[in-house]
């Protein structure tokens, strides 16, 4: 890999200032599993009774560690927990030394943390086929145990980056019954980021109360609703983790409750869309939204053939307003389409209506919406009433310059 | 669109020595669509008697030529046939207008060379959503059929190019009972391309004789096994036609004959092979070979996830043998796989092998083989005896570059 590279020019003003959750602490460290000069691992703890739901890549060929988490969730939650991520390698691909890993690793901080091992969760993110060396982990956990403390979050996000150009995190407030609760998120991700999966790397922490399973249904669907609706370049990794935490410690229970979940969702929503927003090479960020149709999927199936349409996002590059590229990946879909009753604007400009250019669309019009930063592509498809958004970036030749040379 | 592109470093030395075909004639000639100074109007003209087959995109919005064409395959056979196609003007997303421009166009050929209409066929390719200026068509049939004459398949070859760097032919003689027959076909085709639907535009000729549906069940099993098992960008044009004429000049009856079933296939495969080696901006002429695989869907839809990722094109643009993005991309493909039965070549080289890096693999081996022209990919997954060949090329600046300003 070559220098470090430029922040993206979609990318936040700063990282926000998260706030500390109660049950939650954090250290992070530099342990050298590939990168030199910064931090590469991360460890978070859990209070007891923390409930922790979880969704994962659903690649043939997921990583170790994701199938270690995948068969540990669900569990008792009477005990502690904690969370190890390391980035630079992704232990994915690497057969019965990356089981041996994962085991050295979990047994290593559930002997030193003094929890059960089911209650050990690890994510690993970088290069893959590689074998994780281990031991490098394991010898800095002193280092990281005696460093726990609840306030960081920040160091944490920066530690989980990869081909990442920023730190990536979020946070709400939520007001139950004049009590309040909180919940903060990171998340790492840029490139091999595609739709139908769960996520890229991302942890988030509340202190409110939640029952285990009411949790990961929750979790489960906002995730349907945001991760699993964005794409940078459709290549879906293998070691994909979504984690929710909630350590209860407010006292304040959320089961139910309708404002808790629309502030998860936001925030889950807010971390997505920065992932969009460091896209490997991105310089626009793309909101498309297919309506009309007749039902969420085959409406979810237009709107990800136009985000991952090589032609479109390249044209988008470009700032061309090729409305006929759209045409054609609606077209390629495979869902349901009447090429007589589609209408399509850029940002505000009607272009097309029932299945031809607008009489009254000019070019300038639209080229004019094209040089903004926030595209936003509307397809009307005439034929239901299902709507759904996905997000996206171009395609430039930053892509190329990324992926061409990194070995990730 | 800027000036002409540069020609593909993978275009074939020179534009091959096409036959002239019992039955066939053909003429070109510049109409000024929206191209200037080259062609871009062919007619063919096909005996009384000849029969046609075809298969075409299955794209939702595809465009008015290919639904007039598909309305009128497997009609009579005893009158002549023509085919005209133009450059420039794809007629795909324009209404009714391109209703009736089909209309107008094919209604002045059947007039001018004395054929039913239903034995006139075209094609449009180039920009989508354009009304078609078709009185500029009409208004050069005379000249056209002044013109016809056997020997004209190369000039047409270079009239259907839009950005194609170089023009596509490939021609067969078939030995049947002592007896030959001619086979002679042309394409175009560099961006938008993509696989499960027909191709791009394909005319091919041949002076055998055989049974209208029996060609149409020829024609379309062995663009399964060719046309449809190339990709340049997982982009499915609104346009995609192939059509086979079969004159019966030669008086020699080829139904059922192996030999002129396998001359056809290997004459499409070249013809497909060309349009990849033109794929925009391609360094690299790729080919996927997937085996073991439980049957043939699965085989193709891994071999095609791994041929439409950006990320594996990337690294082939980059010369890096980055294998890990191979596994990636099997595990996003949906099919059947299991990641510990996983065995990977580049060119020769055994890269993995039961899941892991193979104890005896170097690097430097298989980056000797990335700086070749021809890169080869091996996957076998190791559960079945299934195995499918697919071709793709790289994914480079030029691709950027093309398609962030070109209007197609």
């Amino acid at each position: 890999m070559g220098g470090p590279l430029a922040v993206s020019p979609l990318a936040p003003e700063a990282f926000p200032d998260l706030p500390e959750i109660a049950g939650v602490t954090f250290a992070t460290t530099a342990a050298g599993v590939r990168y030199s000069g910064r931090t590469d691992v991360m460890l978070a703890t859990l209070a007891p009774g923390s409930a922790i739901a979880g969704v994962f890549t659903r690649s043939a060929t997921r990583s170790a560690p994701v199938l270690d988490c995948q068969a540990k969730l669900g569990g008792a939650t009477d005990a502690g927990a904690a969370i190890l991520v390391n980035s630079g390698n992704s232990n994915a691909f690497t057969g019965r030394a990356g089981v041996e890993a994962v085991t050295a690793i979990t047994h290593a901080v559930a002997q030193r943390l003094d929890l059960p091992v089911e209650r050990v969760f690890t994510s690993s993110t970088g290069v893959i086929g590689e074998p994780l060396p281990h031991a490098r982990i394991t010898s800095v956990l002193e280092t990281l145990a005696a460093n726990l403390a609840p306030e960081g979050a920040a160091d944490a996000a920066k530690t989980i980056m990869t081909t990442d150009t920023y730190p990536k995190g979020a946070s709400q407030t939520v007001d139950v019954d004049g009590r309040q609760v909180r919940i903060a998120g990171i998340a790492k991700g840029s490139g091999m980021i595609a739709p139908d999966m769960a996520t890229m790397l991302v942890y988030i922490f509340t202190d409110a109360r939640m029952d285990q399973s009411a949790l990961q249904d929750l979790t489960s669907g906002v995730a349907d609703r945001t991760f699993n609706r964005i794409t940078v370049d459709s290549d879906t990794s293998t070691s994909d983790s979504l984690l929710v935490a909630a350590t209860g410690a407010s006292g304040v229970d959320v089961d139910g409750h309708a404002g808790f979940a629309k502030a998860l969702e936001t925030l889950m929503l807010d971390l997505a869309h920065q992932v969009v927003r460091d896209g490997e090479g991105a310089t626009k960020f793309v909101e498309i939204t297919v309506s009309g149709a007749a039902n969420d999927t085959d409406a979810k199936t237009h709107a990800m053939s136009i985000a991952n349409s090589p032609l479109v996002k390249t044209a988008i590059a470009g700032e061309d307003p090729n409305w006929g590229r759209v045409v054609m990946a609606v077209g390629k879909s495979g869902a349901a389409a009447d090429r007589d009753r589609l209408s399509i604007r850029f940002g505000d400009v009607l272009v097309a209506e029932n299945g031809w250019v607008h009489p009254n669309y000019t070019e300038a019009d639209a080229a004019a919406h094209m040089k903004g930063e926030h595209i936003r592509i509307g397809v009307d498809l005439g034929l239901g009433t299902a709507e759904v958004t996905v997000w996206t970036c171009d395609l430039t030749h930053g892509y190329i310059d990324i992926n061409a040379d990194y070995r990730s």
